[in-house]
């Protein structure tokens, strides 16, 4: 097993994980977000331009913590530095 | 155990657990926002245009979440940079 | 223990464990959705037909991550890349 | 250890877990739809045929994703492609 | 350890969890199923023959869900396949 | 450590295991609707029979699923077929 | 280690762990069973007689379960079939 | 590490778990009890009687599982018959 | 490692978490008791006798719990007959 | 690693583990018994006086079983009778 | 690896885990003490002095149990009598 | 496996790690506080103005500390002074 | 791997846990209490001067428990007693 | 592996953990207060300077939790007073 083998894994296992546990947060935190905008919506309609105007931009807060875990996912897949400097090494040897 | 049958493993195991994982979440969201979609129209049918619009926006976005998992699971499978380093180099020497 | 044993005992216990722990989220979310649909049905009966078909486009989209699973799992079963590299290369050799 | 064996423990062990696993999700989904059918049944026994109706088809829905978890199990015992293989070699060498 | 010690014992090991983690689910679904019931009846006392009809047909859809899990556990120990390629191997050396 | 010890402790662990983990749904499912049904009585007594009945009706289904782990935990301990195999072998060396 | 000791050794922690983890589901059950008669004793003091009756036959059933896992427990302590063959096997040996 | 010191240890570690496992549900289900019983005489002041004796049924029954557990402790610490057979043999050895 | 020490180790390291894990139960137990008791006295002064009798007596029912851990606890640490037994082995030697 | 060495970091462990562990149980119901004695004194303030009576019985009840794992903790620091056996051993040899 | 090493080690593991640990408890009660003091001060202005004075004796209560385990772990840190033990044989050898 | 690996691939690791777990936390507060908002929207729409500022200030407080995490997991990478650490030794060799 | 190393290790990993688990129970308490306060508040906008006042002596005691786990994690980095020793043994020897 | 590389390791790790960890509580608490302002500032909008006061010092008492989290995962990468020691030793060496 040598370095290029164990970093490659160790990129594949963490961009897996990072975004399968990272979606569960924010997923169910727009679950409830959205579903209080329907009933809020049901209970106000007249409210219904200001309601959808803060669900997105909260919904846009939220998506951001995904987007933070899918960034260092694919960080890891197709920008790993450290992949990256063991692939020069090998090339340079 | 060479370095191809090792990232191979640690890719099909990714993937799975990845798509996996990353269901549990948007599948419970999705779910809720999905009733309270329903009880929102049985409260206040003549808002359902508003609500019907609005939950599909949101359905929209807690999907996206779950499609970053699959892509990611996706790129694991068919388009994995370690893999085909590996293959490359198996193929070279 | 020659790599091809490893990546079939590999893909059997991630094919498995994909859809089983992919089937709780929908199954749950799904269940949530269908009760209250059911209990909006009962208090407003008049919007039946809104909630049916609400209810079944929320379905739809609950259920296609329970497909997402399943898809990964069958891929990993019957269409495995790395499986059949393997047993290309055991062919070829 | 031979490479079958290690293939037949690896399906038992996942045949079992996949549908273990597999099954408390639509069962406590299916709990909680049979549940609220009941009370809206009560609520509002006028409404029993659009409610058992919709009722039957949320649970053909809950119910399909056990029967992909009883299918995966049921494609690990009796039609194995990875244990084909390694049988026909065994059987061919 | 040969091979069939092995099987035997994933065999035992595996059909034991299926079926104890397979009841958690079911149990607790019909526990919830029968309870509403109950309450339904006391609530609703003329929907009575509507309701208990509702009932049982739930509690057969979750009950077969259980009933996968038995019929797994049921085949791991007395309809084995891998169990009986090692025995007829065995009694063909 | 011959075949005949390990069989014998995977299935005194299995065996107790099953029975342990499978008391627990069935327990709490029993509990509940036991729970309901005092709370339906106390409220409704002239609907006692059809509750009663009911109730009997659901108790042996949830019951039923602890007599599943029930029989498996005792097949394991007095009819395992894996054990009687090896003890048959023995016998017969 | 000789094959008495360790299925000694499996039994003793499995005769525990099974009445342990098997006290957990029936006493909470029976918790809950007795809160709601006391509650319900409280909210229908004429129909004490009846739902007196109810309770005893639902901790009944409850309590059954928790007996199936004592039997088995006792079962493992003194008249554990795989123990009883061991012992014999070492006495004519 | 004779037969003796690791019977010995199995037997302290399970006849610990056990009574501190088995504790658990007990107190957490009477505790339920003797909650609901307290609420109830406030509320019914009168059927005090009825209540304490239902109480006291329904404490005796809960009672009667953590007992099933310190019994169990009792006989591993000091009427343990895998101990005394392996005492009984040193001594005749 | 002689076996002294080893039976030495388990009992400290069982004691501990036996009294430890053995009180989260009855704890909570009363805690809930205790804290009904009080909402009870709120609701109705004029049955502060009744309730606090019969609180009294559940909490000894409960704290008979801890109890029972605390004894088997003490017991390992202060009159464990597997250390009496190897004490009196390691003397007569 | 001596036997001195070795039960002086089970005895470390355990100590530190057993208030640890056994102080959730208490604090947690002690702060529910402290809020609902606050929420009674607001909602009848006339009988303060058996309210804050009652509170402090059954906080000394519950702080009991937090003593009762302090002690434990004590003892295994400063009273420990497997390390004074180890101690006398040491310094007797 | 010296006896000295591994009880340092030991020594500053537990103290740290002990204080975590123990400290969720404490923090948990006293934060639903307050809650409800603060609820029961809005509710009932009047009571205030009863109330706050009720409130100090529970979180005082709450916080000693905080405290034995900020005690165990400082015990651990700087007046460890195994580490005393140790140190000592030390500097006599 | 030389230490440049072992930091890289801690670094890998605890990169993904850091921002998957610590996206759980602040998007559920998020979900939260922004659903919050909504139904608050909807029952006074005329203190909008108050309510949404209220919101992003209390949005920017929770999502600082899912920045807190970032920051970590992008030092983690990109700055990490243990890799520059080794990589400077490596170069300088 | 000498001692000192083994020590550092220890000591970092155990402060930062320390500290990671420490804060949790803090934070939610802190959280519970601040947001009754503020519904308070809202409830009853006279009683605004005990209710902040009751809510800092509040805040401070439940603080006191977070800053008894940074204290540890402090001392286990900057003022370590068992870290000085092996040091001072280092710089004698 | 030398002892630089085992501290940074350690140290990165243990960073990563720190702040991911100790980011749930303080994420959850914030979120919680923030949603009880909104709607308090929906319920009583004449009151939102103290609300919003007390919000702010509020969220400064959780926000200190997460931050000591921060310093203690900021002291561990960039002011590590093992590292810089094991670093002094080698520049010394």
């Amino acid at each position: 097993m040598d370095s290029a083998t164990l970093i490659a894994i160790a990129s594949i296992v963490t961009a897996g994980l990072t975004i399968a546990l990272g979606s569960i947060g924010p997923a169910l935190g727009e679950g409830r977000a959205v579903a209080t905008a329907l009933s809020s919506l049901a209970q106000q309609p007249d409210a219904s331009s200001t309601i959808t105007r803060t669900l997105f931009v909260g919904l846009a807060m939220i998506e951001s913590v995904a987007i933070y875990c899918f960034v260092i996912s694919m960080i890891l897949i197709f920008a790993n530095p450290f992949w990256n400097n063991v692939i020069a090494q090998a090339a340079g040897k």
